[in-house]
């Protein structure tokens, strides 16, 4: 039986709904009324008034991240996933990351470091700020988040150190290279997502010049395959582009080499 | 100060150790011999008997998929990032993989899952099995994983069951759908990768008969980009295809609907 | 000065119009009536009533192709210049096309083999042939044309031989596969375009068995770029799939290899 | 029967050969020496001294373009169709190219245009320039190119007028921008090929600031498909870049609005 608080993903082919279960909870859908009641179980098939099926089940991390309210755009998974990867992310990992947005980030990275690990997620605009707790607080579970609001460049850095990773989605990268420097542990980990080549390459350079090094810039393409009997193909359409992503590691002094890789991973 | 044990990731542009490091360590590589002592810390450059420097990084997660010892085909970065997300595994989930390879995707779930998680890894092939142990005791800090050498088709399955997540890597994964079923937890993930697109079409097929619904199926390209001034362009060469990926999700009884879904993520 | 007849691209961001030009034609925009007079000349900007800019642009042949009048769905560029390079299709070139659908291609193919060419084009839907004729009448300067309404599997074939090259687009093209070695010279190359792999799987088939060689099958992703000072990045979104291109050529007797290949262009 | 001169490509799975045909002709190949002799026709099977298969087919257009004997990059087949269609070439067309290279792309350009068209190619590297005329003499039939031993910018413009397209594959395009304006018909269609992107920038604002509009860029990718009973899937490795595609058309005023579009073909 799901019990109150449980996070159920109401799932139909045409719209779904991540919500906090509670007994007799009512959902309005495309499809009628939908009022869920214990006993019910993750897996449950559940119906509307008018007798459209909804099955209940468990979010992924994806749907987290998909389903966060928004007034900014997000990180999607497709990114996510290698984010996680390219900055070492894992249970108990203690990472920086700035801004919050609307939190989707925020939320994959805590439910990855889990309870050993130590989120520090940065929003210098208060509304935003504001939208990305809300959602954290209901799609949360780990309480290993602290949010600050504030500018790092206003406030001269982080004033956090021995950091393991550090994750920048800003529309001036650049000018958080050396904070980031400062707060990371040797050897540690900084990423970025960019919309635009520009901030790539203003950025990058700003990686050369201050000791980062094995620098690496990649885009990610995912599309989707309809598998069905004797239909099968891609899908028509898919994303062309939500940003660059790139990654660096810090050393401690100035290598000679500049370090940009073919990276293929 | 390194410490005896510290994983760490020797850089050069043009090559790269992972080992555990111990003072006085020595490391043959194409550019001489590298000999490293105490003191030396994580962000140092080290040199080799020729002068030629290489930087002690912290490896990521990427690295230590990347850098198993291998008999088999391993999951890549591109594609293990999605796997996590669409799995829904985090910090404390359980997991069962099949089949452990060369142990390089057993490495992630152990990091991500964490000490109170739980990986069960099946591999019927008894030198594999081998190789992947070892791979895993030098790269994972975590006493998460339980390996089993056996085919669960001979088996009648598993034999553990409320799983949050399984993930299927093996030539004929169509065999073993029910028995995920069995094992998994009511809305639990389920996902796949498979190389040729038959394999895909059978395994969907018994998805879909088998009570499990939202079926996606997608696959994803990375592309390197060089950013050097005046000479920014995406890398010459990249990879074309590794595997399409597939998920689902358990359901208690059939749905209707077939459930083949536009996926974009 | 415009000729009566000469066909212009009447061009503005937001919308754009292929017509034949006559002396004080007026059209109907979304930003108001475009009448235009002589003298005008190629390159000129005209204006609408509300003073709406547009702009008197030589047509391309990609335009051509997306500016017919269309009941079926059409081949676009980017496979389209595909097909005319693996075809060898050039000034002079005699070539089968079926279906004729829209007659999207069958313009581009009369373009390309001028007054010395000849184009063959089959389709057995009569109201399709009316509008593909009609296209064709507005957009082709070259008498170089056939048509043919009827469906060559009932016929017992194209009744057409020593063919360059033949293109076919329809649901079942295995079913035409014999037709077409009848009908091509030896050596001659023969091309399709099907929107699901079941489709290209059974047809290569066919090919295999029945004395094609160096079979080739691609798919085409083209990608927009938006160019501006400081926000140069892919557009957002892009077309992922709109079918699969394959390609062979005619031997006179069974090669003993199957010939399947890798091929890069 | 083949007669003297005529083009054969001489198909083996593993390397390819594109010849003029003699009788007696002999060729070393991976497996032996191939001696063709009369009769023989397109189409039909030889075999080396070590009884290994080869068959006679005709080139296809990519055929021609990849087989030129080569000191330069070329253009590529994926890009090329797209450069015909969107610099509307066709039977008929006046074009300019700038640079020959190994002349890949004049062959073509030649092709296409055919009898009653001209293509006017301009070198500056005179060694390139030479093994470009060899490859057109060996590869082309139509009497229809006129060389051109300089560089535009010293000799201050093309020289030629009222020319339909125009085609830029040099490493400093924006310093032809304003003489193609010069040569360009009204309407008429200019293209690029560039593999950086400040290349591409920089050019993009010289089209904008000198009356081209309808600006677009685009990127191509082809991947190739293995079809085989139970192995389908995308061949392993692909070209990831070879350049930016980008054209414009001739205005003849500045129109306000500065038109770079998202292009979708």
């Amino acid at each position: 039986m799901l019990k109150n608080g449980d996070l159920i993903f109401i799932y139909h082919e045409k719209s779904s709904f991540l919500v906090s279960f509670y007994d007799g909870i009512s959902i309005e859908t495309h499809k009628g009324r939908l009022i869920i009641k214990n006993p019910v179980e993750y897996g449950d098939i559940v119906y509307t008034n008018i007798m459209e099926p909804f099955i209940i089940l468990r979010p992924t991390l994806s749907d987290l991240m998909m389903k966060v309210k928004r007034k900014t755009t997000i990180i999607y998974p497709k990114e996510a996933g290698l984010i996680i990867l390219e900055l070492g992310i894992q249970s108990g990992s203690k990472v920086i990351e700035i801004g919050t947005g609307s939190g989707s980030l925020t939320i994959l990275l805590s439910n990855i470091c889990g309870e050993n690990g130590k989120v520090y997620s940065f929003e210098r605009n208060e509304e935003h700020l504001k939208i990305a707790k809300k959602n954290i607080e209901k799609f949360c579970k780990f309480n290993n988040i602290e949010f600050f609001l504030k500018d790092p460049v206003n406030e001269n850095g982080f004033g956090i150190h021995n950091i393991d990773s550090i994750f920048i989605d800003v529309p001036t990268p650049w000018e958080l290279v050396d904070y980031a420097y400062n707060s990371l542990i040797g050897g540690g980990h900084i990423g970025f997502i960019s919309p635009n080549i520009e901030q790539v390459q203003r950025t990058i350079n700003k990686l050369e010049n201050l000791n980062f090094t094995r620098i690496r810039c990649f885009e990610v393409l995912t599309r989707g395959i309809r598998v069905k009997k004797n239909l099968t193909r891609p899908f028509d359409r898919m994303v062309a582009h939500t940003g660059y992503l790139y990654f660096a590691e810090k050393s401690n002094i100035k290598s000679e080499s500049n370090y940009i890789i073919d990276y293929n991973i």
